[in-house]
């Protein structure tokens, strides 16, 4: 029994409770209540055999209280350990109406660009930023983190080169890098087989065939040195360079490609994106023309649309569930997308002045500790540097550390003998003295000489030009300071004050479609609920402002949060272990397949390298697969979707010694909980290989199923799916695995403090705890649930889809069903039949449904010419009533069309979907009114949203590819 | 010279920073500089002598900090002190999409309706709920707090009660009233001059002519008793009568007007909305049929726009600018609207059937509570109650409530011998048994099986009708228990689940224009930007979650912010003291004028009453002199709008001896800083007078000019103007007097505490600070800005304002302008010879503007066929010029009409605003195109705001008064 104020939460995240409409939808499905639906639809053999047992379920003010006690176990202090996390202060104006508006979070990825021009929009500024910064043609809308950038950027030189004389030539990184960059590379290298070396490069490039070289700038060590020579050096042996770019520095720095590099990578947190103990932050990674199809993750582009206006999409898609199989070279498929927002309106708020003016107040404050320093005898290591020091204090390292500490700051311990300090936005003079007193030397005059230099923001842009202004012999070298212009498209101007920008932000979120104003029904994708209390501690700076390197006595809440929710996974799965580094889907069938290799190799079985993949799987497990070093050998689907017994067998005896995984979502991709889920697993171990069971579609298991328990060893699952970390317009995800215990040695190791050990865990992810920010999402939702919220919002999960299914079968036939007729928590509708006697297409349908107010469903996925729908429990009977009602008039469309009273070309469909441009026209010459185009059905006259830009072309933006800012003249009415 | 992250904030908050476009304005309006401008427009003689100085400028960093300090020196407790003020959970889904989205809080007050469908649905949702849970059918759209709503209860009675039996009868309050309702009425009873008695009813009424009785239920001792024969006892004398009711309590009691009540009043502070330190909270007032035209406030009203969809306005209008002068019975103009939408949000969230489920918890806790003082020989005053015991513990009282503060709960003391707890949604079984230990009883057996009672929310809804079960004597006056039903109308029970009521709030919201998406360009409403960093802290709990009576030592925090922000506003208008208690400018006046009044008693010239009042004044100054027991006299204004000095003259001589007060505004409400307001105030003076100087205006003066310097005795600010305080569409305001300090002593007394003694100042507010909860707001704009912004603020918002005034002069005629041919801040278009020529009134040009997506200036005031219009700083060029464009444009479509190439009732002014129904039909036939009806001038097409309905018939609403949310059948298109 519930406790009354607990029960309240169930009754916010599930759509529909009231028992007349409960019992609605039961009779359309013809069962008596959903736990007799559920019991019907999953196989008897897989069903768990006790209750989901939690801790039981707070209400919002519980779990607020909660999250409080946690947060006071963090401790918040001064973060200048850098390596790549600097402490940024996040705009309010953006705090409030971004990473806290859910008619930005909620989005979904921008995959029907026409009713997602805002956050594209939104997107494009980022590239352009990222662009002009980098001094590099063609940059991504974001990828998960630096250090796996630097690793997509390895991946992108060694196939993008085909210089001859890099043919067998390994891959070099400078020893300056981030060590969480170097591991990452490292570990996954050693699991593709590629050869990396890691050199000082002061001592110039080592001997040997280079395919690629990596430098970062500034280095892991401050140091900052132009590298022109450098590259231009490895070039000329044939070698691509990548430099691994801090985005602030680069405001004052010679870019790299002013230094001839052919690809940039980096982070963008330090704009404006909060620490978040280490993630979620957007990376970026952009390149040189030439090689801009080659480049990894989501690219924005500009194309036009059905009159001809400018509009945005994304560029040369490799969408997800297309990636190409067994030919994968990039795993990668979510994006920071929300963090990539946050960064680029802080970009589009401070405009290049603001942004040089805050970089060079970070400088000056590291110069006048430098100064102070080296005044007072100690030897500061490179006079060259933007905003980190590091120092020599042979035997006192741990001492200055720790002084510092007790102080309210966290310095680098690098070793006994060598502390780090980096210096950011929130640094003061005041800080700068506190540090001068741990390392005992005087405090500098020059910190207040320099916060007088700072003082005034329109001195600001000349003060740069003397780069050792105190005379204390430290600065920027000079031969690296920037003359190179940015930021001077007008996005990057003209929203300076808060009230412009505010305008701008609602502006670009009143664009597009998300979950606060419709049903997002997208098969596979889990649009559920983000609810407001389950967001509200994130942004807390006891969670936000905590340093992933963060000493352990002062995160204990983080830790305290983490091995919680860890535990709750692991108990709601079935499995033994679990780990949330993986930031993405991707990463973790990347980690779970590693886990896999490791396992079977720590075994002598390290020839196991065969990976098992139904035709009907998602693209993304291949393209994992291939990328954890194994070769996909594809299984064929039988005719009702399920696995084909035959072909299985047949595979598993052709690769038997060979064998280490099969890779299967369960449910299916079909929706459907296929019957045999045991007996592919059985066959799978009976052949010595281990079972990667997909969590994608977790939400039709929790409570019902573990799949750890019937055959699963190791399943990664979507945090933003199941457990309600909003999508945030494609990204941030987290996507940790859950494996039995003998896979548990080979969890991901942190990359900060690997030991290069490759028996071991590799590691996935640049950061220990992955997207650390948003698991308190996560963790409050299964606070709020319990274990029988959980399970009620599962059977709610199977009686929406399975309503949905009953009603629109009539319409759009429903493909594939379980064997009690039954779908899981998503159907797909076959639209094959009618396109061929029509020519309407399921994309017609997805366009027109945006004229009724919603987003489509999945387009073409698994299967080419149908949609699929998932509505999940979060949505209500009405909604779900209004899309029912929307595809019944839809069909209804279709048939006039099939009776030839429209031509498919002149139908609403295809004209789909309408601008208030288009219907308000005095030119309007359609064979259907104008109402028709705009009102379709029962759509509301006085709420209705119309898309900003029609139908959008998506190969000419392919053919002429612009991933950049347009000129304003280009959106000229 | 400013520190460079502080200069940052000026940037964000004044609209325009360029040298380039602030070079453009001045260009236009003929100065070098914002400075010079400045000092040719304000008088010699008022400017004052010395920059502005107050703390050196924090960057938004640092205010966060700040205000981070500041709210860890308050400390929130369990709250169980009650009198009006108890704990709640605020559901997060409207805290996000309500208190913190400026969609909401940026609004103003909904007089153009058409672009204010969704506050005014979301404000008849809270009048629906008022008129149902208090059994009368016409409530308003909020008072100001519970006190001055009994206040207001009192004045209605005594202006409807016509019944010749209650000639000559006094006002007869329940002594079981809250202390701070029978302070106010005290004290406001005694300005003018009502007879008020305090007594204790359950020995019946006294004798004597009655002519309104109030009574509270439950009472402050938290008794509830039948009221019904009293009620009717008193109603046989010829009284009318008024109770004082619990919104929550009102779920399970019998309803006044079941109970024969006229009126009720109350708080809805427990439906959602924090303590905030006393407030602002939304108080309520409900009238039975036949009394609603003399309900104060504003009410919202059904009626029908011009294509026949429903359409909310406000009915009954007496606008504040446009209250009857002399004649006036209320000064209340503001209303506490984005409260009242909080608490409306949280019935239509919970519904009724969660809101008594709420209740019946708050009352088994309170009788288990009762139970274990009861069991443990304690004398449990009342044993008919809802949430509240009074305790008798002769001399124990102080040990007992200083027992539960060491336990982290706060308790009434009541006085020596007696002990008050209010249990509230937050109570819980483990807190009462803290409270039954601190009395030193048994835990109660009862708080587990309360518990149990209270769990499953299926079975709560028969639980109440068991009075006691536990069968521990106490519990509800069955008498007293509700059998009729409330929130029946489908808006409460169609937003159950969290998706769906962040969806309707969405809704509501985008029907609206708020500043998030356009200018509010308002004579005298200073709409500037409400910055998110400023509005950040007022929901933290250290400041949202204290109690009013909280002890001092709980709430240092709180008063070092208040002594601070009074003593920065002090410095800023050259006053001596300031009191931050009254919650609205209304209420400011009214303070003011009584501190006068009891300045002019104290000195043995009580005669003193006759307050002159300009012909342009704001009529609220009218009606507030009326409330302080003044007599109004009109001086008249000469043809240049400043006050006619011979008129004036002749006013002083023919009052002299009674002369009490002059009211002025500076700059005058033209708009204009007149020359001579140093000569009116002295002449005033001389006569013996006082000077009011109302800072409605203030915003042209900050840095300027201090009125406590050049003539001002008193005035009152507008922190909701000049401070940063957003509107929320129609409240909350805050309203505080500077004075200088003769008047000192007269300041507003604390209604809590207050001595009784009428020659010192009278309480005005509930809340010893007023509003305290959104003083945060001006706090952080004070401390962000510095005095150096605040007056770069000010020398802007001329900027801007004159801009506009050289630019719109050729097409629409400026009024007033000062003696350099300047305005100050604002400027007032004078369309009356267009209109005579056309008949394109003023009106049409406001409704035009929607179709351009602005909100439109100030109609009518202070000159009838003018439109007033104030950009204020935070305005930038680009939205300036845009506004510009369309009055060009405007200008041009009425020359249409002029030149008889369309008819007024056909151009697309009268026809305007246009909804997306009206330019997509397919019946189009005005004279002019769809897309000019749409698109007109520069307006997006892609960005376009359509409003939900077109003109709306305002005097068909008033004809057929209707109040309450309309049928759904009503909406169907």
């Amino acid at each position: 029994m519930m406790h009354a104020q607990s029960a309240a939460f169930l009754e916010r995240h599930v759509g529909t409770r009231r028992a007349d409409e409960v019992r609605r939808m039961l009779d359309v499905v013809g069962y008596d209540s959903a736990e007799a639906l559920a019991a019907a639809a999953v196989p008897d053999d897989i069903k768990q055999d006790a209750p989901l047992i939690l801790d039981p379920a707070l209400s919002e003010a519980e779990v607020l209280t909660a999250l409080r006690g946690l947060a006071a176990r963090n401790t918040p202090r001064v973060q200048m350990i850098g390596q790549g996390y600097y402490d940024t202060v996040t705009p309010a104006v953006i705090r409030r109406n971004v990473l806290e508006d859910p008619g930005w979070y909620t989005a979904y990825t921008p995959y029907q660009p026409e009713i997602s021009q805002g956050r594209l929009e939104a997107l494009l500024n980022f590239q352009t930023a990222v662009e002009d910064l980098t001094g590099l043609e063609i940059a991504n809308a974001s990828l998960l983190d630096e250090a796996t950038a630097v690793m997509e950027a390895v991946l992108l030189m060694r196939r993008a080169n085909k210089d001859k004389r890099a043919v067998g030539g390994k891959t070099l990184l400078d020893a300056d890098l981030f060590p969480q960059s170097i591991a990452i590379v490292l570990g996954r290298a050693h699991a593709l087989g590629i050869e990396v070396e890691v050199a000082d490069l002061t001592q110039g490039l080592p001997d040997g065939p280079l395919n690629g070289l990596v430098i970062q700038q500034p280095g892991a060590s401050g140091r900052v040195a132009d590298a022109t020579d450098l590259i231009a050096a490895a070039k000329e042996r044939g070698a691509m360079v990548t430099v691994a770019a801090d985005l602030l520095a680069l405001t004052l720095l010679k870019s790299p490609g002013e230094q001839g590099a052919d690809v940039a990578v980096g982070s963008a947190q330090r704009f404006g994106v909060p620490l978040f103990y280490g993630g979620p932050h957007a990376a970026f990674i952009a390149v040189r023309k030439g090689l801009e199809r080659q480049l990894p993750g989501r690219i924005v582009g500009v194309s036009t649309d059905d009159a001809g206006r400018p509009a945005y999409r994304l560029a040369l898609q490799t969408r997800e569930q297309h990636i190409r199989r067994e030919k994968a070279t990039s795993n990668i498929c979510t994006a920071q997308a929300l963090l990539a927002i946050v960064a680029a309106m802080y970009a589009v708020h401070h405009g290049p002045e603001g942004l040089r003016a805050i970089a060079e107040r970070v400088h000056a404050q590291a110069r006048a500790l430098a100064g102070a320093l080296d005044g007072g005898g100690l030897q500061v290591v490179h006079r060259s540097f933007f905003d980190t020091l590091t120092v020599r204090v042979p035997g006192r390292a741990a001492t200055i550390v720790a002084a510092a500490e007790a102080q309210g700051i966290n310095l680098r311990l690098v070793d006994a003998d060598t502390v780090g300090i980096s210096c950011d936005e929130t640094t003061t003079p005041a800080i700068i003295a506190t540090v001068a007193e741990a390392f005992g030397v005087p405090v500098p005059d020059e910190a207040e000489s320099m916060e007088g230099e700072a003082m005034e923001g329109e001195a600001m842009e000349g003060a740069g030009e003397e780069d050792d202004p105190a005379g204390v012999g430290f600065g920027l070298d000079a031969a690296m300071r920037r003359t190179s212009t940015y930021l001077e498209h007008p996005v990057f101007h003209q929203h300076r004050s808060e009230t412009q920008l505010m305008r701008y932000l609602r502006r670009l979120k009143d664009r597009d479609l998300a979950l606060d104003r419709t049903m997002i029904p997208l098969g596979s994708c889990t649009m559920k609920l983000n609810a407001a209390v389950e967001m509200e501690a994130i942004s807390w700076p006891e969670f936000a402002g905590i340093h992933p390197y963060a000493p352990d006595d002062q995160t204990e809440g983080w830790r305290a949060l983490i091995a919680d929710l860890e535990r709750d996974l692991a108990r709601i799965t079935g499995y033994d272990e679990v780990s949330l580094q993986p930031n993405a889907g991707s990463q973790g069938e990347l980690a779970g397949l590693l886990a896999i290799r490791g396992y079977h190799a720590s075994r002598g079985e390290g020839e196991r390298n065969v990976c098992l993949i139904p035709a009907s799987a998602h693209g993304t497990n291949a393209a994992s697969a291939v990328l954890a070093g194994m070769k996909v050998v594809v299984v064929a689907n039988a005719a009702d979707g399920t696995i084909d017994e035959n072909d299985l067998a047949a595979r598993i005896e052709q690769h038997r010694d060979r064998l280490a995984a099969i890779m299967i979502t369960y449910p299916s991709t079909y929706g459907v909980y296929d019957a045999n889920v045991r007996e592919v697993c059985a066959a799978v171990h009976a052949a010595g290989g281990q079972v990667y069971l997909d969590g994608a579609n977790l939400n039709a298991l929790v409570g019902l199923a573990q799949p750890g328990r019937f055959g699963g060893d190791v399943s990664h699952l979507n945090l933003h799916k199941t457990f309600c970390i909003p999508h945030g317009g494609g990204g941030p995800g987290v996507g940790p695995i859950a494996v039995r215990s003998h896979l548990a040695p080979f969890l991901p190791a942190d990359a900060a403090h690997w030991s290069g050990d490759v028996e071991q865990g590799l590691p996935v992810s640049a950061s220990r705890f992955g997207s650390a920010g948003v698991l308190p999402i996560s963790w409050a939702y299964v606070k709020l649930m319990g274990g029988e919220g959980l399970t009620q919002a599962t059977t709610s999960a199977l009686l929406t889809a399975n309503y949905l299914a009953k009603r629109l079968d009539p319409y759009f036939p429903v493909l594939y069903t379980g064997e009690a007729g039954l779908v899981a928590h998503e159907c797909i509708l076959d639209l094959r039949e009618l396109t061929a006697r029509t020519k309407v297409t399921a994309e017609d349908v997805a366009k027109r449904l945006v004229d009724f107010g919603f987003h489509a469903p999945t387009l073409a996925f698994p299967v080419a010419g149908t949609l699929m729908v998932e509505p999940t429990e979060s949505e209500d009977l009405g909604e779900l009533d209004r899309f029912v009602d929307a595809m019944i008039a839809i069909r209804a469309e279709i048939d006039q069309v099939a009776a030839g009273d429209v031509t498919v070309a002149d139908s609403p469909l295809r004209r789909a979907p309408h601008t208030a441009d288009a219907v308000v026209s005095s030119d309007w010459d359609r064979p259907y009114s104008r109402e028709q185009g705009a009102f379709p059905g029962r759509t509301s006259r006085q709420d209705k949203y119309f898309p900003p830009v029609g139908r959008i072309d998506q190969a000419a933006g392919d053919r002429h590819l612009v991933c950049t800012c347009p000129p304003v003249e280009a959106f000229q009415d």
